[in-house]
């Protein structure tokens, strides 16, 4: 098989549309990483896709899975390789911010307040297809709302908070008032409870995003902060919630989009809703701003036909992009009411379940 | 006047929709600098509506203006800022890479070749808008193109290149080619020469964006990289020439975008633009990427009347963000034709001319 036909046939297997060129990213991940993980977290690609072309290559005799499930190229890969000019995966990446262009120098004493209020945090767990973001990821994310003067004497909505934002947030001592809308019991009686006793501004309310938005939220917040779940109705879903919350024109929206469980052609689906239904502008795509804190469950809810799979994450491995959005002048408000949607599962998931659709 | 009312004026006078944050975040910069340029460019507004919010705010008594053309608030404008809950701008920014993401530690040997192949460089001459990129811009766009896979063994185009990106590309090895499309006589001579001199892989001829593109370059690229001016008719004529030349699906563009000649509402309708027409994903948006040194035509070329207008900049102050685009599957060519197009002048436009639309 050449290039084209593997795409070809990881396409067959997958149901998500692949390139010649997405194969050829994920050969230049394994010129550089045995580790599954790594690959993944290089290749910028669906989950299942990666996963599908280690496996066709596998088929193919260009790689070997050792007894650890490290995934190793073999003479003839290497000669693949050679053949079709690909070399491995460069990486520029800045040291001191971890690519997101945001300096933790004047952060020092917030990360370490955040560190040692959140030594009890609630455990990630399934139910709510959770999994947080590291401290550093957390703290750049409130730096970045606060220098786009999203943040200072602002009032910020956190849809959905396993990541403690609303926490983070508020020991900066910036925003007027934190509103956390949170379906997990257990998160919204932790940030009250925190909250309360270090006397913050932050309030958390628990709510189902499927649900309208709470009356009295309605054009309520300057900014709104979001992670969603990434099927095209849970994202519209998620993005009319934020957007409903919001006061007006120049109010804006953080949230984070994976390339893992989210194709380039989702990533354009879900761009036009943007620009064209919800109207906004797109101020910045940070490449792998959030990286997440590797969870408990991540090997029992995937696939387990391919052993170099079920091999545990030797990185913070899973990462998203930080979009900012803003409101432009003659913003509109859409209508507040319960919109029932799929939340976890289409073709790009990375949990695995028999009753998929695809 | 309060906030909204200011808003609607500078509206007025620029004929550039003006949000009452837009506002804000001028008085926001005119709390931590007095610098016109510092603030413009902390501001991330269009250029006319800075320098007429500045012009408001100083019919209004807010700020004064001293000889050297530096921006004082006054004690009512202090007041104000107070009584709306305007505070300084933050600054975050990671003062290793500023802000772009892209270590250079790995690059100081090519950083150094290309300041040494390039002291004699043409001038940056308003004939074509020209004005060029730091040094640090450059290499770190190389190694941006370079760390996503779209340099290595690749043919890149540079469409309009007084940025020199061709040189800094080829300099680096890794390139299979480079054509640069130009139509400045002056650039495409010491292009040429230089590449002969050191031979490298880069040929560079002169063209017209607004002809076709030469037969021979439709789907002839991995890459393009451009730096468009920025009318909606000049942006779209540019990416049909970038996308025109790309080989077909999972290829890459690469180019600037600034907030001083464009705002969010043009941010939006340009999207609008590459997710609808051109069916691609923006893959990334990194905000203040290239920084341009200060061009000697600057004060001349723009409006005279407002002192605190006509001041050299301390700084690099004009800045753009760094757009990533990427071809999905099912990639299908525009028309190669030719586009005549309006190049440069629109209302948000920093050049002043007298017959400017309005």
């Amino acid at each position: 098989m050449d290039i084209k036909q593997l795409a070809q046939e990881v396409y067959k297997r997958t149901n998500v549309e692949t390139t010649a060129r997405d194969v050829e990213k994920v050969l230049a991940g394994l010129a550089s990483s045995s580790h599954f993980w790594e690959v993944v977290c290089a290749a910028q690609k669906p989950f299942s896709v990666v996963a599908e072309i280690v496996g066709v290559l596998k088929s193919e005799g260009l790689v070997s899975i050792d007894e650890e499930g490290d995934i190793h190229l073999t003479q003839e890969g290497m000669e693949f390789l050679k053949s079709s000019r690909i070399t491995p995966r460069k990486d520029f990446t800045c040291q001191a911010c971890e690519g997101r262009g945001i300096g933790l120098e004047k952060l020092k004493e917030l990360i370490q307040k955040f560190d040692e209020l959140t030594t009890d945090r609630p455990k990630a767990i399934i139910d709510y297809d959770q999994g947080y973001i590291t401290t550093h990821s957390v703290i750049s994310r409130v730096a970045l709302m606060a220098e786009r003067g999203d943040l200072q004497g602002k009032k910020l909505l956190v849809l959905g908070d396993d990541d403690l934002l609303s926490l983070a947030a508020s020991l900066s001592g910036m925003p007027a008032e934190v509103v956390v809308l949170e379906i997990d019991d257990r998160l919204v009686g932790y940030i009250n409870e925190k909250a309360s006793k270090l006397g913050l501004p932050v309030k958390a309310i628990k709510y189902d995003f499927r649900e309208k938005l709470p009356e009295e939220y309605v054009g309520y917040f300057d900014t709104f902060n979001t992670d969603p779940p990434e099927t095209i109705e849970a994202l519209e879903v998620c993005m009319t919630r934020g957007l409903t919350a919001l006061s007006g024109e120049g109010c804006a929206g953080y949230f984070g989009l994976t390339r893992t469980e989210a194709s380039l052609k989702k990533w354009n689906q879900f761009q036009q809703m943007l620009v064209n239904k919800f109207k906004v502008a797109i101020t910045d795509i940070i490449d792998n701003f959030n990286h997440y804190v590797n969870w408990d469950y991540l090997l029992g809810s995937i696939r387990d036909d391919y052993t170099f799979v079920q091999v545990k994450p030797r990185l913070n491995w899973y990462r998203s992009s930080m979009y900012r959005i803003e409101t432009l002048s003659g913003f509109e408000r859409l209508e507040n009411k319960p919109m029932p949607c799929e939340l976890y599962v289409d073709e790009e998931a990375l949990i695995y379940r028999p009753d998929r659709k695809r």
